[in-house]
């Protein structure tokens, strides 16, 4: 079996993890940003190094072919992402693409041709930190959104994703799509904490959550906190507390896959003797299943009548945002819990609660996803980390899935 | 019976509430500014018209003294403030200055000569928007503050209470207490629906709400909304939401005289994908009775102990301010329940849920309060309305008690 170079794996983790950091040693890669083009440098000199042939589309995905055969037929791609957060971790994405580059490197250094060829890509803009949507480039190489729209993106601070594209020269002349994959296959950390807390060594991310994201408006009366009696009040903050109480009774009584959160919650007039007049916050559900998700936004739709009544406020909802669960390919999520098993290590079957690029090329081609542990669950924080034995095992996972579906 | 001169006594009420009006047209007469001044001369002028010796305590009290049978005994005193909140009302506290003044006027125009002579307070700094606590001025001359400490305190906009009442010409020569009360009635809106909910003309008010003000923060973990489980999380904002439904079916749970309101909560981070870790939320706990309110604070802490540990997260809790309730002199309550009714209006027995200057003087000499109704319960607001009727009923009621306690 072709070995993956663990030593030049996670020293080229490490080195990427150095490029981006500000003066306060916190890691940051923006799309498209100064940072974001010197690890886009570095990667794409280590892909040339190894044979690919590199190209960049007019989003800058950055993309790698290894076609040794010469058959100019469909790729299987692996990849990911380089871009980061906001004072970031070493992990999210460039693991993904440093992976795929180092199962490349070791059936390259064995002396396999594939029959099928393989490609790598580093895909612009997933976090979405600078310019939204995220998953951006993903998107609009599997063709969700038209390329001259996405490049028009004005960004968080005022940039315009195209001319920013050009500035740091990864504005390429292909064609998003240009590559079009036979199969996808992506190594990531799992950003959440139960391949650690169940002491699994690897996930087959057989699905990603649907989610929908809404704000809710609750329209009570503001009115003095001593002189009004309680059956007298409409208090747009109880109001809210009940839902925020109920979002999460509803999510616990499901099967385990429905999760809902309220991460902002903002109160007016915001005065301690004051009943709150109004009361503002965000539901963020999220379901694998596309049925199970719209019968929970049904219930939210309902509780939302409900609450109006009873608490006799006025309730209006803002959608802010949705995305339909989405479905891997079912042969490829196989593969990748026998590869597992073939290895000795402990898999199990997993959904995605985060969105990744892989959920973009799914639109493509067969794809999937191999997910390893995060300790602690921590992610999108400096803290974040992914122990190195679990990083390699995934490696070799994502090398003996490709293995497979390249046919070598 | 002397007359109460109604034109006279709502024309003053109608002609104060033009004085401190902004360019926007806003009423507002914060404590000690040149807007409390003005309105300070007017009432002033009116009570030495009415015959009264003008007096000015240390911390600013402006107090008449109307003794036309020389008897320099304790006097009964009416009374309550002329400052407002920002963009104020025209019937909070000025309806008490100003029906006492015509209490005396009544009297004295029709020849009474009461036997116990009268006195006309106007406290300073009661609404305690620029400078705290709320009730300064009969505080200090209830003594339960000393002068000097008053004098010294900071306002909102950094002023010094004592420097600006002297700039105003209201740092007056008497030791606050100078004139000892024999009793103390109070006429004031309501500032709250019950009155007007239920068509009752005149509210005695037996006692005055004790007030517990807690801050609560909730700590907890912040993670992936989309990647962590129900049964992981440790969401600051759902403990604080469960909080919030609890402190509601407490008060409901009691007699009708326990109220609690959160009127402010902030989580943090505050952001849409990522469980609260934090939650900080204001209590505010109100019951006329000790014991209820000490309980209710007791089962509030074994309330948060138990959130603690079933929701796995930390709670700190700081006391912002506690007030121990006010019972009423049960004479004189019975007294304004007794002119009500001899005056053919409805009357009920009533808890304040508002402090006010009576509440202080109560430590110095059995007092009492005569609410009269609030439209809509609407109060420290321009909207803030009692209809003419209610106002001259409720000088009338002043008028009665008045004379019973002078014993004119």
């Amino acid at each position: 079996m072709p070995a993956i170079d663990a030593a030049r794996f996670l020293g080229r983790l490490a080195a990427l993890a150095e490029i981006g950091r500000d003066d306060k040693g916190r890691l940051t890669r923006l799309a498209a940003s100064e940072a974001d083009r010197a690890g886009r440098d570095v990667v794409a000199g280590w892909m040339r190094e190894a044979g690919l042939d590199v190209r960049v589309d007019r989003i800058g995905n950055l993309i790698g072919l290894w076609d040794p055969a010469g058959t100019g037929s469909r790729p299987v791609m692996m990849g990911s992402h380089l871009d980061t957060v906001i004072d970031a971790g070493a992990y999210d994405g460039c693991t993904g693409v440093l992976a795929g580059l180092a199962v490349i490197e070791a059936l390259r250094h064995a002396g396999r041709i594939p029959p099928r060829p393989l490609a790598l890509a580093a895909f612009t803009n997933e976090e979405g930190v600078r310019y939204a949507p995220d998953m951006l480039g993903s998107l609009v190489y599997a063709g969700g959104l038209p390329v001259e729209a996405a490049l028009a993106t004005v960004g968080i601070d005022g940039t315009v994703l195209g001319e920013e594209l050009a500035r740091i020269g990864y504005a390429g002349p292909e064609a998003p799509g240009f590559l079009h994959p036979h199969s996808y296959v992506e190594l990531h950390v799992e950003q959440g904490p139960v391949l650690e807390r169940d002491g699994i060594a690897v996930g087959a991310v057989e699905d990603l959550q649907g989610i929908s994201w809404q704000e809710v408006t609750i329209e009570g009366a503001a009115n003095h906190a001593g002189t009004t009696p309680m059956s007298l009040r409409r208090d747009a903050g109880v109001a809210a507390a009940l839902l925020v109480a109920w979002l999460r009774e509803r999510a616990r009584a499901g099967n385990g896959r429905s999760v809902a959160t309220v991460g902002r919650l903002r109160l007016e007039p915001d005065a301690i003797n004051v009943i709150p007049a109004r009361a503002v916050l965000t539901v963020d559900l999220r379901d694998p299943d596309a049925g199970r998700l719209a019968d929970f936004e049904a219930d939210l739709a309902e509780r939302l009548d409900a609450l109006a009544r009873e608490e006799d406020v006025t309730v209006t909802v803002r959608r802010l945002a949705r995305f339909a669960p989405v479905t891997f390919d079912a042969g490829i999520v196989r593969a990748i819990e026998a590869a597992a098993r073939a290895r000795g290590l402990s898999v199990r079957r997993m959904t995605s609660g985060a969105g990744h690029d892989a959920q973009m090329m799914a639109r493509l081609c067969p794809a999937a996803m191999i997910f390893v542990p995060s300790v602690g669950g921590i992610s999108h924080n400096p803290a974040e980390r992914t122990e190195e034995a679990d990083l390699v095992a995934g490696a070799e996972v994502l090398r003996d899935v490709v293995m497979g579906l390249s046919g070598v």
